[in-house]
């Protein structure tokens, strides 16, 4: 599945309406952030998901993990969220 | 039920702690955090107390919402994140 970048200039109701698009389609979204900034715009963009997913009728909660990944060939931390519906 | 605040300041491992024990005792913590180095440690926080309740068998997600607080006399916009066993 694709995963969702967010960055530190990603606007939240932009990544919000791709995460509730994505649960909508596929039941799972994983949003990948890197740096406090950018961690803070995803977890704003799932509140904000959820509210568009409440005409849904979906509730979706997130699980946050730590993953290495390589930028430009640097191990970096990113923070994972997957967002599911709450079962 | 008590509600961790987190601040940018936060170490990661303490509020982890403190979210595990919790969830032990109470079966769902809240844990509530102002900007965006505040709402990174307080996620970061979740992922490390996921490892910590891997031995107890409990499997947690994370929901978050913003509420909005009164600090000094100021509405601020926080991020609450209720921490509670997967269903």
């Amino acid at each position: 599945m694709e995963v969702i970048k967010v960055s530190a200039h990603s606007r939240s109701t932009a990544v919000a309406g791709a995460i509730a698009g994505i649960i909508r389609e596929h039941g799972r979204a994983e949003v990948q952030a890197i740096g406090a900034s950018a961690v803070n715009q995803a977890i704003k963009a799932v509140a904000i998901a959820r509210s568009y997913l409440v005409q849904d009728e979906i509730d979706i909660v997130c699980v946050p993990e730590f993953v290495e990944v390589d930028i430009d060939g640097q191990d970096r931390t990113a923070v994972k969220l997957v967002v599911e519906p709450r079962k």
